[in-house]
């Protein structure tokens, strides 16, 4: 069948066989088929969508475009968590050795900042000599040791959606869900994890706005494990405001070590133990929430989950002392304070703004190979709900270049809304969605 | 604004300004947006449509990406036809030099065959030495002189149509209404042309299969004329039989000369001359259809209609003297003749699979430039619902190539419905739509 008919047919919303769509991966990543006809096919997609059976083959064609990790060889049970998205969304430092702690085998294949959205990979090369590049073999050697990895893509991992998602990025079709799931789950499934849970963030700071997407990429992903044989779950929570305190790189590594001795913002906490026990039960290491409450209670108690972290990054070439003295990792030397201007009730934050802001002073990317300055970021220290008096702090800022500063603070100050009605706490598990 | 921002807006159903389309339509043209981005805008066009502002803007912009024709040191109308594309429509051979000698100028630039329809440039080349290729200068001084010239585009005539259909060829964007108006009108317009009359053919051998988006396209392109300042009207005519009973090149040049000499298969006669009355009266050189078509009868009745058709030829290099000897036109050797199975009435003929035995005998291309066989040719010998006997000939056809015929044959013979009730005349003409 000839690329044109494809787009063709599912222009006029018909559903693709499955060996077509293997073809049409397979010629992305062979380069056999141009650009243009990618382009036309994803908007068609964009339009009509992809039935299940075509997600299926579609994610199943990209994941296996590339190196898969067989991990067959590594007792346990290989798990993992995804996140879509957010500001402050440190829980991978914190989920995966804690869930190593308890038992599970973490393989995370975890990404760089993307817009106003932090990265797992970004925040963990805050910690001098951290190495995110480790191949299959590495990366196996590991795991079989100490039962956690967090590291970054290599070239020859899925390529086919390096190369889609390039052409999405500029061809203004990157927001589709089946897309969207697509993308995501052949990534997951290319790491060998048996067990995935999934945190669709919902909010003004995540790329969903509304419950009803979210809802719908979780269930669209959920059906695509099923399809091909893997335990999948999500939890969708809540991205109105930053997940702890720090927002920026060496800030959320500094709270995500504290997190892992105990000391920890309720929200970063709730939301923290509420995934890892869904994904310990989900992979069958802890038989119900209670089981999974007390393994996580003691792995922190006994200092074992600190202890993964430690041999975490020093595995993976890290200066593990930075662990035991946070206070050594990269700080910016300027300070700033930005305080309420009236006194009242923190009604709204506007959560995109204030990731935005902390990228301009230098911890996310304008583009995609600048640099990133560890040592920036931004202090939450209040939360919607909140009484706040006139001149108390909301945000603390570390930051290095004056100029940059100064486009960062009028968006840090608009991002502020003070209210009078007396606040509430809000939920931050909405919702959970399961296999 | 960024080309991805345009296609975005598109894709949500947004209106582009008049200047974001020039834009778009310049860096095509220039080649400074990708192909990949251009077929991703073209998709979401094909879904979300454009309103009138886009449309004009995007006509302009495609008439001005190279040259125009200016004609405005001619005096008189200068007025043009434009069909849609059937199968045995000649009408232009016949139209144009009939308007000519009724006093409008045209300047007809015409199309090659596509797919199971026939060209008029592959037509008039059956005539030896018959050039096709004028520059501006050379068709202005015919224009002057004779009132009449049938042309192919050069290449610095609307590139950016040349571009996008190339592109929409490949990408299932052909079937999209107001791309096809653009495309349409763009070339109509930029050969300098005051008035418009639109052929839109409807039925099984026709672009467009219901009356429907016959009407829809016909009204788009009466639109985009109105706000480009020229007057622009349709006729919705049948195609659900050939036009006339030549199918080919050469033996359609033979049917247009003896039409100009009155001798004319009756519905060629009615469609031909509908469509030159309706255009003499939208352009002004008749006040009404009995002084149109008192006109008509007068110029082919004192021959001067065949003059200018005389003329035409013989001022584009062909050989004149083909047209007092038709027999003299390019003729294939072997004849076969394709017979009425059983009597009863000719029910239904599948005007495409006519179409496309012709292009397979040689009177079509399969690939852009393959050469095309002007002496062979199919001739209808029976019209919907005329009644016919067993062993009647319903087609008689010449061919060279026994390989090709083999071909061709069972679809001539596919194409033929024999039925039981009694026929009625078809009405030719369904629909007028003036501007």
């Amino acid at each position: 069948m000839r690329a044109v008919d494809l787009i063709y047919a599912k222009r006029q919303g018909e559903a693709l066989a499955p060996a077509a769509i293997e073809a049409l991966i397979h010629a992305c990543v062979k380069g056999t088929i141009p650009d243009y006809q990618l382009a036309a096919w994803l908007m068609a997609v964009f339009f009509r969508g992809l039935d299940e059976r075509e997600l299926s083959a579609l994610t199943r064609a990209m994941m296996h475009s590339g190196e898969v990790f067989d991990l067959s060889a590594i007792p346990g049970v290989k798990a993992d968590k995804h996140s879509t998205g957010g500001v402050g969304d440190k829980v991978s430092l914190i989920l995966a050795p804690l869930a190593a702690a308890c038992g599970l085998i973490v393989p995370m294949v975890a990404g760089r900042g993307l817009g106003h959205t932090g990265g797992t990979l970004d925040k963990l090369e805050s910690i001098a000599g951290y190495n995110v590049q480790l191949n299959g073999a590495q990366l196996r050697r590991q795991l079989k040791k100490i039962g956690v990895a967090i590291v970054g893509q290599t070239d020859r991992f899925v390529p086919a959606d390096k190369k889609l998602y390039a052409l999405r990025d500029v061809t203004a079709t990157v927001e589709s869900i089946p897309l969207i799931a697509a993308s995501i789950m052949s990534k997951k499934l290319a790491e060998g994890c048996e067990a995935l849970l999934l945190d669709i963030k919902v909010g003004n700071g995540a790329f969903m706005k509304d419950l009803a997407s979210a809802r719908l990429l979780g269930r669209t992903m959920i059906g695509i494990g099923r399809a091909l044989g893997r335990k999948v779950a999500a939890l969708i929570t809540d991205m109105n405001q930053p997940t702890g305190q720090a927002i920026g790189n060496a800030n959320e590594v500094a709270e995500s070590i504290a997190a892992l001795q105990g000391r920890w913002p309720e929200d970063l906490k709730e939301i923290t133990l509420a995934l890892t026990a869904r994904l310990l039960i989900l992979a069958g290491q802890a038989k119900d929430e209670a089981d999974a409450q007390g393994q996580m209670e003691r792995a922190i108690a006994s200092g074992a989950a600190l202890d993964k972290f430690r041999a975490l990054v020093e595995a993976q070439g890290g200066d593990p002392r930075l662990i035991d003295h946070p206070e050594r990792l990269p700080l910016a030397p300027k300070e700033a304070v930005i305080a309420a201007p009236r006194a009242g009730t923190l009604a709204a934050l506007d959560t995109r703004a204030i990731g935005v802001a902390a990228a301009i002073l230098g911890a996310g990317r304008a583009t995609r190979d600048a640099p990133i300055d560890p040592g920036v970021g931004v202090w939450l220290k209040a939360r919607l709900g909140e009484r706040v008096e006139r001149g108390q702090p909301i945000f603390t800022v570390r930051y290095r270049k004056p100029g940059l500063w100064d486009q960062a603070r009028p968006m840090l100050e608009g991002a502020i809304t003070i209210g009078d009605k007396p606040g509430r706490k809000r939920k931050l598990i909405l919702e959970r969605l399961d296999d």
